[in-house]
């Protein structure tokens, strides 16, 4: 599939990238501009020489390699990438193509949009997580103090490109962390394909075009209704404020990637959910039963349940001091703004990584 | 008076602060909201009391102050605020009130505008620099390894209280640097506005309110014809290309502000002019004398004129590695895009300094 999706500013094709409209735009709009390729040394060493060998027109690219990983996703990271596009003597009509994960799109996203004000980006996603939904839909940042994304603009790239083929550069652990999204997506809007998930026996890179496809037109659709999270963008944020807060927990401890995260987020949200008695219990056990099945819950110790507790506090999303969630109602739609305590999210904490009080 | 110009997104009220809008918009949109006013030492001390005394809803405020200077116009001090307004919890539906001058709401913007992917900033400029030229208009950012305003979005206040008393205030080289943008704005769009400067004595703080909105309005005119400056918006930057340049090179060395470097600009820009055969000579020497009689000429060694047009290359406006310039074919009529070479640059700086060659 070669396919163009329109999604306001923004354009999103997905299939083999040589024969998208990459090159035609670089040759194009870009052919005076100076061209820098963000990527990490995992994107470098797995992506890059692929890249320029498939695509001739970033034979003429600078490019700037960062260290990977969420730990590295921080304002003082951008500052010497900031210093890089300086010294290229990159100019407000030159362009940044982020070539990685979520962490670079998210951060090159960010780096592009503050240097002079603004610079063109595009986007190619290599991770599963980046194509299903970090590298579109025009929110970016780093994370601060620990805290996940709390720097940042929303701005659209201006194009992303997403090409399947780099799944195959990826470790099994990744792709479940895109799979992560792709179960947020199918809870939040699509019961089918929750039911075409759910008779899977593995996660793996050998996703359908139909399960690809829907999962990306929910995260379109929605974001095209309300671009800068006013309103129902915030049932994308599903799974994401437990999510957060334990990601959040993990960073300076064991490793705990964002899809991962996200998945254990929607375990404690639909535990809230059932017991605000907006969940029923026959969608509740389905749904946890098959992600505590697939995805892996870390050993904590019984302290640090407060501690992720506290962590919630900065959420992005809280409003007048209180803790803002969006939970599934039923599989297949989403409610947000909903006003949790501390108490109920403590409980969800103790359910998922104890399995007490029994669901 | 007590106005209200409307810019696109943006509101602007000039006049007695407690009779303008502030304190019903405090009260009622933001009534639930946490409410941090930015300030510098010299705001905390010369404007903070008696504003805090004026406008009674700036009782329930939390402050943070930061050191003044264009030297600490950094994303580091950046860094500080957010880490102040992450331990204030501030969420997205909070608000920050920028009190100060060009470089207090330029940094407070950016500040506002990252934070949490964007709140809700107000400014309330104590300048005569901020009040005609830096407090609205959508341009933020701090400076970068020297050079200006590198990094930062375009992002409008909520509203901009234009309260005049704060001018009294202001030492007078202060009340200086904004004359250089009032004549910046009556050169590049308004010859009657010119006619009633050149006929005054002093650059003094009583400015009659017929040169006050003039001025005014040409910056507001501009900016909503194109608020992103794809076009035409350029003028404002008259004076700017060299003046920018000279701001980075004394940055390091003894202060230049910034209005004083854009006045020294606007000299430089006008030698440009005239050698292309743009401006006409009358034009010319009028504007030149009349700037060289009201702003001190500081002394340099000749060689720094290779550095400082060196410095002419991390502008902003260059395009296809050329430098880019504004200036004006006659008083009241400004021209833009337009490419100059380094010769003529370092000529324009020869005059500027030296005299020679002789205009």
């Amino acid at each position: 599939m070669n396919e163009s999706i329109a999604l306001q500013a923004e354009r999103i094709e997905v299939g083999a990238i040589e024969y998208s409209s990459f090159s035609s735009t670089i040759n194009g709009h870009y052919h005076n501009a100076k061209i820098v390729v963000l990527m990490d040394t995992n994107t470098h060493d797995l992506c890059w020489n692929w890249l320029q060998t498939t695509v001739n027109v970033l034979q003429r690219t600078q490019m700037i390699v960062v260290p990977p990983g969420e730990e590295n996703k921080t304002i003082s990271v951008c500052t010497q990438v900031w210093e890089a596009l300086l010294e290229y003597e990159l100019s407000r009509h030159d362009l940044l193509i982020n070539l990685g994960g979520g962490l670079i799109t998210d951060m090159g996203g960010f780096i592009a949009s503050v240097f002079k004000r603004g610079i063109d980006f595009i986007n190619i996603p290599t991770s599963l997580l980046g194509m299903i939904d970090a590298s579109f839909g025009g929110k970016n940042g780093v994370n601060f103090f620990g805290f996940k994304n709390q720097l940042g603009v929303f701005q659209h790239p201006i194009a992303t490109y997403i090409d399947k083929r780099f799944l195959h550069t990826l470790p099994a652990e990744h792709i479940k962390n895109g799979w992560a999204e792709i179960i947020k997506h199918a809870l939040i809007g699509d019961r089918e394909l929750w039911h075409s998930i759910v008779q899977l026996e593995t996660l793996s890179d050998d996703i359908s075009n139909d399960i690809f496809e829907r999962s990306l037109s929910i995260k379109i659709t929605v974001v095209a209704a309300d671009p800068h999270e006013r309103g129902m963008r915030k049932i994308l944020n599903f799974g994401h404020t437990i999510g957060h807060a334990l990601e959040a927990y993990f960073l300076t401890r064991q490793y705990l990637a964002h899809g991962h995260a996200v998945a254990l987020g929607i375990i404690a949200e639909c535990y809230i959910a059932r017991k605000l008695k907006k969940l029923a219990t026959d969608d509740f056990v389905q749904i946890t039963t098959f992600l505590k099945k697939h995805f892996h819950i870390p050993k904590i110790d019984h302290l640090a349940v407060a501690e992720i507790v506290q962590l919630l506090h900065s959420d992005k999303k809280n409003y007048g001091g209180q803790i803002q969630c969006a939970f599934i109602d039923k599989i297949g739609n989403c409610l947000y703004d909903q006003a949790v305590t501390e108490e109920i999210c403590a409980e969800s904490l103790q359910f998922l990584f104890f399995n007490t009080p029994e669901a």
